[in-house]
């Protein structure tokens, strides 16, 4: 009967959160490091006086950005939504904002709830002072034809652990990837990748490997011999984690 | 003869500038203050140790950026063009970068041969930390439609006193506008202005004026007898500095 009530009271809210990661270690909570969760649990704190767990749909890696970051948080109070959206802007640091807050279904769970992730990552062709700290300059030329050729294949269900960072306890390396482009405009390069899931460090890894494709250094069918060996080693250099952006989160 | 010989000898050089005006007193230089002016002449003082004066087709005013500022300056020297833009980089903030360095026509003036100048505006429509230091976050409810009704109104050679701020010794008050758009992208509303050139303070000027009638505490009416009022004291109060792009300038 308890457990019954305790049920009912509870009310699931979710949180829309655009964040630039610069400044922060990710992400996920770690004790003494500068995290993203860890801020906005204690605006939270500060907010509600209540000590709550956030879960986000991507932990995003050191120095990721978020434009559509989804979490969830649990609370036994009655919480006015849009006055809760102003103060947490209000204790925020700038750098974190949080685009909404909604009620949501207790069944709602921002993580396994997630049907597909997007992430955008931002290549200059230049060098740019507006965009310095969302992407990666290249100067030597890059053949975005091979780059997209390359891309097409990942496209469907493949197993991705030459994409994944080894520091990993996931043992189901398999993602299915619905888009993966690249579209050019002005100075700028941008890659969109969809996937039910993203492995540690995999946006990074084939941005990197993409990259070698397109500078010649590796050719693109490199690529399939890649995805067979299950091998972190054969793929290429993570790109910097500035230019990458989690965009939108799917449910 | 000498005077000949130095005319001869002397070669003008085109930067292509892109700057973050968020640390800045603006482009010009002023004794004692953080210019961009200021950064590139040190810059260009290190590099070729000469003391160089740069021109540039815009002065923008403190916290103002830009994308595509032109400017120009003169060498006696023989100067290798790719090996300054690196040289350049090396030696400036990376909030300030140099896109290119060309060799042009001794007759070409970065701020006199401009026949045109374009500038971005973006607002906000939530609150956005990867945008916060290009753009204006405006939560009240704006009709777009009227700001677009009071831009056309812009079109046009019309004397733009009202929106000029008065600290100027400027005495003509006539720009041609040719371009004045709003368009919307999801939670982005962004304004575009073209004209053969602008006042000071100009399009914050104009941009405020057109973000008061969209909330609709002034009148779609207004804007022509602001016009014909030549009063900067009737125009609306100007927009934050932060939101404003030099985009780009036509020759």
């Amino acid at each position: 009967m308890i457990f019954y009530l305790f049920i009912s009271a509870c009310m699931r809210f979710r949180l829309g959160i655009e964040y630039e990661g610069t400044d922060y270690s990710g992400w996920q909570f770690q004790t003494g490091q500068h995290t993203v969760q860890g801020e906005i649990e204690r605006a939270l704190y500060v907010a509600l006086k209540e000590k709550i767990k956030v879960i986000a749909a991507g932990r995003t890696d050191s120095g990721v950005h978020a434009r559509g970051q989804i979490a969830h948080f649990d609370s036994v109070r009655e919480i006015d939504c849009g006055k809760l959206e102003r103060s947490l802007n209000g204790i925020l640091p700038r750098d974190i904002r949080i685009s909404d807050v909604t009620q949501t279904d207790i069944t709602f769970h921002a993580r396994y709830s997630a049907r597909q992730r997007e992430y955008c990552y931002y290549i200059t062709r230049r060098p740019s002072a507006l965009m310095r700290r969302f992407s990666w300059f290249i100067s030597a030329p890059l053949d975005v034809k091979q780059m997209q050729t390359g891309a097409d294949e990942l496209l469907g269900k493949k197993n991705f652990k030459s994409f994944s960072r080894m520091d990993t306890e996931v043992k189901n390396f398999e993602c299915t990837v619905e888009e993966a482009s690249w579209s050019a405009r002005e100075q700028l390069l941008l890659f969109t990748i969809k996937a039910d899931r993203f492995l540690y460090g995999m946006v990074r890894a084939i941005v990197g490997t993409l990259v070698e494709i397109g500078k010649g250094t590796r050719g693109v069918a490199d690529l399939h011999k890649i995805l067979l060996a299950e091998d972190r080693q054969m793929a290429g250099q993570a790109a910097p984690a500035r230019g990458l952006i989690l965009e939108k989160v799917y449910y």
